[in-house]
């Protein structure tokens, strides 16, 4: 095995399991996902479909139930307001060092599959002000991954600096933008697809994907900008 | 609060948080233990007890269920045998990235709590190998939870050099040594106090104990080898 994918069964983790299966064949591929509590927990039912979708290896649901127990986070509440608190850079939503828990899961899977890279869809460009998607993070918790591990796991990060717009290009690119628009959820609220429109997450991908579907519209026309 | 203390059950973990409570009180020192599987479950009730002894603020016990599911271990399977192969720096009871995961849900907690300590028992000095244990991933793990969480978290590691040896005499000092011995539970059969006496976490804590009674006895003679 060559490559465990954190597969959330939004858009970003289903590009990013399309471009590990493009260079390695599903054959290499596994996918993690992870119930933690999440209020918009069908993202699991997506992320299974997504993995048959794509013929992966193989495919676990693993659950980290605990996150309610030493945390708050509105999307562990289904009763709570999404809300950015004026002045905080991080909106309610952030569940504290899930991107810690999650990579580390993928590396020790990783090796035990013999696997070295581990796919992540985390973006520092265009996302939700969550500190445990920025770069920097993730190279020192890769560091620490190997030291712990005694395994060179390698954290591809194929996003870190793409904006939403970026993504959905890519997506086109890889002749997979109707799956990706129509078989994933991103939304806090749970609606598949373009979502409620109203939580942070459907914002960020809708805006996303009108703002790349303006340049492709400009590009089809020739001569239009980029 | 002022400390969270990673409390196992085992002698280490009961000597840190004798440590953290004597810096700080009971009252700003909470206690985090894992249910992960292990197969001296039974260390847990000892982690439960000693939380009540020391009269804590806060004590959780919190459940780590996916490791059996992403990697293998002795130590998460009652049937194996526990064993060091030849020429392997690492015994079979290894859990993968172990530490990775009780540190940073105890930091998630700390911030919480609004405490900046997170006490963990580790040694490097006199240990099983595991090389979650060492302070090259203890500090990289500590900057890597620093960025993630936005949290000056600092990982305490008051045996980090120590010897097992050491510990007793610590533990001697702080009035605690029966309690200690009886109280405790480390050997991976889950016999607790003496313990088995033939599993690898047993020979470590007996081999140690008997050395620090050793200088103790000499020492109280007067003018023996420390």
């Amino acid at each position: 095995m060559k490559a465990v994918v954190v597969l959330s069964g939004g858009q970003d983790s289903a590009i990013c399991l399309a471009l590990a299966v493009r260079k390695y064949g599903s054959g290499e591929v596994a996918a993690l996902t992870f119930s933690y509590g999440q209020r918009h927990s069908v993202e699991v039912k997506y992320a299974r479909r997504l993995a048959g979708r794509f013929r992966v290896a193989a495919h676990k649901v693993v659950r980290l139930g605990f996150f309610s127990d030493i945390t708050h986070s509105a999307l562990l509440d289904r009763g709570a307001e999404i809300s950015r608190a004026a002045g905080r850079s991080c909106p309610n939503t952030v569940v504290e060092g899930r991107n810690v828990f999650f990579l580390s899961a993928a590396a020790v899977w990783a090796k035990s599959l013999g696997a070295a890279d581990v796919y992540t869809g985390v973006s520092e460009a265009d996302f939700s002000g969550y500190p445990d998607c920025r770069g920097a993070f993730i190279r020192t918790q890769q560091r620490a991954l190997r030291l712990a591990l005694e395994w060179p796991v390698r954290i591809v990060t194929p996003f870190l600096h793409s904006t939403k717009a970026d993504e959905w290009r890519i997506a086109d690119r890889l002749g997979i933008l109707d799956l990706v628009k129509n078989e994933t959820v991103t939304c806090y609220n749970g609606v598949p697809g373009r979502g409620c429109g109203r939580c942070p997450a459907c914002r960020l991908r809708n805006a996303g994907l009108a703002s790349y579907e303006r340049q492709a519209a400009c590009g089809a026309g020739g001569g239009g900008l980029k």
